[in-house]
């Protein structure tokens, strides 16, 4: 990082005129250990799953529409298809647990921990060994895409209903009460937000998670694509791959990853702020500014697949613009 | 621009989760007047000058560095070059006035207005004939860029001290006070941060620029990139083309155009926001939003170029993403 930090130095520009792009190519640096990083090709996993939690009203959707999805990416007429298709990124969808009937697909990972998660408002959502298998899940494919020769990854997700646990992960793990961290999902309206509010305060008070246990946080209120999401940054860490976030389901995610295992966070970019009003909390909580700011809400992985431009751009200006020296240009007077 | 709203709604994500993707798409719809907008290829220009007043210490660099960029963009090794790359652009290079030699090169455009302008401090930094046909050049390039199958455009500028112009123009047209639009530009120290206000306030009471005549105030104390830069944005209104605006001196140029030719706002898109302080007086000024901040300020089009991927994705996802119906997918209750 102290090489890249030099050269860009030398690089024909005023020192600091590129902003943050500098900063996303030192980091790179660092994270291939090399002085001029490169970034090819990206790989978004998508994991997938359903809760029992949905059937009570929290989302704008019913639950049906999870599996519904996951034939849409199959079929490549989701925003994640298009987004991946134009970014130079390949497509990976994991089922970790969705309750309807999905199609045989090659191109579809079956890794189901079973049709869904449990209610988190009566009970735990899952078992302790459901959550580290999902963490697993996600560790081994994040692994298998850097093995097929990813150089970044971009955790993606699908769950009707899972900005609801994504809040109550974010309350268990930050101490912020439900209403900062609950939104409005897909676009619930008010009677639907007051129902998230209830159902995350009911899953805290009846499974009372302990902050200090990322891991019971997450059998106790997360869900399984948000563990698999975990796992596929913790793999990425491992693999020395950057990872670039996307909003605010993957935020939990990430504080996850992060509690369990901080220096999995200097893998991690922010892509983008959503417009779910609790990223905010998440991202302050995971010491991350966002790179873009385009009132995305849709997950999928999308706001981060923009952002993956940016950290590709920030390391081609690094490695192939010339110095001052190789270009004959006058630096300032020093 | 309401078929694209009504197919933007149609489309399996919930509404508004594109956020200002989908405002993207809808407003290239009615600058291409069709549904499902597409686009292609995009070119950068960039115009580049000099300037009696850079030798006053208004830069931390000195004068000759303009031509020194000049052979830079030439050889491939600006970072407007590697974005262009990166990006999918081609490049075109105006000179409109360097004072210092130039190669003989069949890539450099000569449409040079004179060895720089005049210094703005002691009178007039062009004649209103110069004034016209730097206007003029970059209308022409535009519509050059159009003819040879550009489907956006982006202006881009090289002028070292222009940041000067920049703002004693945005003075002129907002009649904000020099403090608010003069900032450090390429980085000067202290001492010419004062030089750059004492150089744009002489240059207001010299000249006197007329606030309602915006070719007055582009002769006294514009420069000739700038009049070429708002040019560009009038050719590619005309030839109806998305025009992505870069920072703070080409938001001088957007602002000159917008005083001649309203409707041509219509066409413009804030690449980003650019670290220089003054831009944000010339974005309020001219009622845009920019898509990006990452604290960049090195001009020649780089974070407008940035943005253009923006613009291109949110056309694909338009055009590309399967709807409702077409996937199978439930919508909404309604």
């Amino acid at each position: 990082m102290r090489a890249a930090q030099r050269r860009q130095g030398r690089l024909t520009k005023p020192t600091g005129a590129l902003g943050r792009l500098e900063e996303l190519a030192i980091r790179v640096a660092g994270i291939q250990q090399v002085e001029r990083p490169r970034l090819g090709r990206g790989e978004v996993i998508v994991f997938a799953a359903d809760h029992g939690v949905a059937a009570y009203g929290v989302s704008a959707y019913p639950p049906a529409v999870t599996a519904q999805m996951v034939r849409n990416f199959l079929s490549g007429g989701a925003a994640v298809n298009v987004l991946a298709g134009a970014l130079d990124c390949a497509l990976r969808i994991v089922d970790v647990g969705v309750a309807g009937d999905l199609p045989d697909d090659p191109a579809l990972h079956r890794a189901s921990l079973g049709p869904g998660t449990r209610d988190m408002r009566t009970g735990p959502a899952m078992s302790g060994a459901q959550a580290e298998c999902a963490l697993e899940v996600g560790i081994q494919h994040a692994r298998a895409a850097a093995a097929a020769g990813a150089t970044m990854i971009v955790p993606g997700e699908m769950g009707i209903g899972n900005t609801t646990a994504a809040a109550a992960i974010g309350c268990a793990l930050t101490g912020r009460p439900p209403e900062e961290l609950v939104g409005r999902g897909t676009g619930v309206d008010d009677a639907g937000l007051a129902r998230k509010v209830a159902a995350v305060r009911a899953a805290l008070a009846t499974n009372a998670p302990r902050a200090g246990d990322p891991l019971d946080v997450l059998a106790k209120v997360g869900w399984f694509e948000i563990g698999a999401a975990a796992g596929a940054i913790l793999g990425s860490a491992v693999e020395r791959l950057p990872v670039v976030l996307d909003g605010f389901i993957v935020g939990a995610a990430a504080l996850i990853a992060a509690r369990l295992a901080p220096r999995a966070l200097a893998y991690c970019f922010a892509g983008h702020r959503s417009a779910e009003a609790g990223h905010r909390v998440l991202l302050a909580a995971l010491g991350l500014e966002p790179l873009l700011d385009l009132g995305m809400r849709l997950g999928e992985g999308t706001g981060a697949l923009l952002a993956t431009a940016l950290l590709r751009s920030a390391c081609r200006l690094h490695d192939e613009m010339a110095t001052f020296d190789e270009a004959g240009v006058s630096d300032r007077a020093r």
